[in-house]
């Protein structure tokens, strides 16, 4: 083989780049929301839609909705046009002609904004944007050595702390963990404090009770001030639906106090294919299509114009041990089939993130998340919960995986801006200043373009094989827990006006002075 | 909350199916090779393609491709049209006008059938089809202990058998790993024979000498005959051009080694941004098609309708260790982009697979295999090489990561199915035998469809944690390795005609008596 020193070129020795160190944070992709550029991933044709939007209008039209526990909601509904039955002694179930649901929904906001209590955090919803918040409901925590606890506020303090100290999150999720140290009852005031104390960004409040909904509302009304919620949205809830197709009295309730605050609510059926949806996809997202809607459509009944999400969480269930599984193939394509129907309804979208079945933020854990994050980013849906921290079927939040999943929602920063095809990137003149046979490391179109060309992980190591053992040989897992720790200990608490924060204190001292603990 | 039971409703208890102990192998999902009907992820649109096709035009027709030691690859080129300058001692920059070497591609199959020894296992290439093949070209082997170490003809067998074992690769590969204790210009024909002997699947054969092409070629003669050949493509060789801009002579001759038995071959260049291509991947997937095209061109001067693909291999590099990446955004983008390119040529396409850096089966691993692998999925490529083992950038063979990858392989199975919108499907029978608040477990559609409703994981646990817990707490490593030594233990050879057999140990001996060892 001839050498490439036959033809004369300049010597580019030594040219090479050093890059800063920036610890693989990238700050060029930093946003307080995504906005998407790159186009969504749309499966179905309109033909299969369209079936699909029918046999959702058949399910009301024909089936119908069960509400329990809540006369008001069903009077909403009544004086709306549906058909009740008396089904129990405080069970209603409620038929809809076709078409009467969704149009009720049409008053609700394409795209709205949530405000955080630093206005530079505020999130878009709806739309080309995207909003990343961790995960939400787990009771327990796996610590570093892959023991199993219960969780508590401590635990729930510090995952405030580092998702506010995350660049790749932009909203500071609800219920991060269970602060089970906590009584039930009394949790939700210490939740949405820390919230408010330990993040500067938006977040969402309870949807245990009707009662915990509107402390938590309060709470952002000593704030926000009642004058700015009555016309923006400061705080959301999420809500779920008993599926399959019952809408129960805590929850419609706890709808009805956000709505008519005018602030924000996802309305959420969970999914398990074959034990409360039918097996098949098809009919998961009809029926999760039907159940979200009417919770939409509720908002809008209490007050037009509320911001509310669509909301989808489908699941396979290995039907050998009955448990659910995630991460898997059928529930990644019902994510882009249901942000196709969310565009169709005009409607903002929540749907999965960083889904994980394994008990370990092993091998599975990751497989599992990137094959379900990658369909939510895909579906361009607007509101992903569980962006962070979701293991063993959202049973644990693992610390560890939060840090491997933030990564991966710094990856999808670089991702969602997809390729520029210009005269610059196609980078032509560097090209040519090389020629054939010439590394690149030194030309002027490396130079201008390196330090902004690639997505840079904080956590994967890319070294050579011999460097990284001289260094100890750690797993992803190890490099984890040490960027955890280190992101928790260099965290200092964003700044809260003194009188806000003893105004919040009084409040919640107040509350919890006027009920016995309850731990059920 | 009312309790469900005020509304009278058939028992359903103790009707929950129980699934047959398939092993999560999921046998309706098997097939020769992947039809794919999902739709391909087009990310950029019409004016941005024709953009990069005007690019790929430029730089060949103002910068060209340098030729080396391949005089007669020289001349068909300059018969065929092209500009040639001697620029070496063995050297010849070529350049074409815009659309010369798009046309010579214009002969090339759409799509074609590589034909394996059983011919229950042919697979297509091109079009719709998609087959996996394991990693391609590591010199070492990552043990379960993450120990690292070069590897053996005994590891290539292991990976051969491992590969024929699964259901979830269509095809044995070609250089599974580097075979380090025989000399390197014998090896290839262990490697051959062992793709013959241990495997019924296709392969590919050596590209490392034109005279090592034409031994894999005349070993797969053995096998098949020189008429069915002439007529069928039974083996491919997989050619790198030397990135940028240059095709060496040992590779053109390779090339043209495998066209003239019309055999079929792969033209990748292998593009680490920023090093041997613009590190913005506008330029590189230009580049990358100028530099493919070529090589197919080529393959049909010397014998028009040969089959050939265009490739791409696109990598990204960590400008501060100088290391190239895998399994990160850009590429991923790239890969999606390289799949509208090959469609609009109407050539096959090779791309990335279930790639990474990280030097241990973890986290980290299957993050990036994910990532890398859905890309290639969604691009609609047709034959993705590196689909199990990839580890530290190429250079480890991983035992445990290769089952991990062939569940990721089979997880794609179900993805490219896709979601079919039928009466059945929709389901809305099961949900009304239910009705609202009812369990689905025992309903007529449930019980219809949940043996092939979901996939279901060979590897993954889905169990509950005491359970899990209670039967070791295994990670997803420790669960391969369980899994690869059993499907070794396990398996037996396809049959293989003794007549065949003795014919290639003949043809091994004869071929490795007439030549002194060579190392290097």
């Amino acid at each position: 083989m001839s050498d490439v020193t036959t033809k004369p070129r300049r010597s580019r020795a030594n040219r090479r780049p050093t890059r800063s160190a920036i610890s693989g944070q990238n700050p060029t992709l930093e946003v307080p929301y995504i906005t998407r550029r790159i186009p969504t991933y749309d499966l179905l044709d309109d033909t299969s839609l369209c079936r699909i939007e029918d046999a959702a209008d058949e399910i009301l039209a024909t089936i119908g909705i069960e509400f329990r526990e809540d006369p008001e909601t069903v009077e909403r509904f009544k004086a709306a046009g549906g058909t009740v039955t008396k089904v129990g002694e405080e069970a209603w179930n409620i038929t809809f002609e076709p078409g009467l649901i969704r149009s009720l929904c049409s008053t609700a906001p394409e795209r709205f904004t949530q405000h955080a209590r630093n206005p530079a955090n505020s999130v878009d919803i709806g739309g080309d944007a995207m909003v990343f918040a961790p995960a939400y409901g787990s009771p327990f925590i796996l610590d570093p050595q892959g023991n199993r606890r219960y969780a508590t506020i401590d635990d729930f303090v510090k995952l405030t702390r580092l998702a506010q100290s995350s660049p790749w999150l932009h909203h500071s999720g609800g219920t991060t963990c269970e602060p089970t140290d906590i009584p039930v009852n009394k949790r939700h005031l210490d939740m949405v404090y820390a919230h408010i104390k330990h993040s500067d960004r938006p977040f969402l409040g309870s949807i245990t009770h009707p009662d915990r909904a509107r402390d938590s509302i309060a709470m952002a009304e000593i704030v926000f001030g009642a004058e700015f919620m009555e016309k923006n949205c400061v705080i959301m809830g999420n809500f779920n639906s008993t599926s399959p197709l019952v809408w129960d009295g805590i929850t419609t309730q706890g709808i009805t106090a956000y709505a008519e605050r005018n602030q924000g609510s996802i309305h959420l059926p969970f999914l398990l294919g074959g034990a409360v949806t039918p097996v098949t996809m098809a009919g998961s997202i009809a029926q999760s299509l039907a159940e979200s809607m009417v919770g939409v459509a509720l908002t809008q009944l209490v007050r037009p114009g509320a911001p509310a999400l669509l909301a989808t969480f489908l699941s396979s269930l290995d039907l050998r041990s009955g448990s659910p599984t995630f991460g898997t193939p059928e529930p990644a394509l019902g994510s882009l089939v249901m942000g196709q129907l969310a565009r169709r309804l005009k409607l903002p979208l929540r749907c999965s993130g960083n889904f994980s079945t394994s008990k370990l933020p092993d091998a599975q854990a990751m497989t599992q998340a990137m094959f379900s994050m990658k369909a939510a980013v895909q579906s361009g849906t607007n509101f992903i919960l569980h962006s962070a921290g979701f293991l063993d079927g959202l049973l644990s939040m693992s610390f560890e995986k939060f840090i491997m999943d933030t990564d991966v929602c710094a990856a999808m920063h670089a991702y969602l801006k997809g390729i520029e095809v210009t005269e610059d990137t196609l980078g032509l003149d560097g090209l040519r200043e090389g020629g054939p046979g010439q590394h690149m490391f030194g030309t002027a179109h490396t130079l201008r373009h390196y330090e902004t060309a690639y997505w840079d992980s904080a956590l994967d190591d890319y070294q050579p094989w011999e460097t990284w053992h001289e260094q100890g040989g750690q797993d992803a897992v190890a490099r984890a827990t040490a960027r955890w720790q280190s992101q928790l200990a260099s965290h200092e608490d964003p700044h809260l006006d003194p009188a806000i924060d003893e105004a919040l204190l009084d409040y919640i001292a107040r509350k919890k002075a006027s009920m016995e603990d309850a731990w059920h």
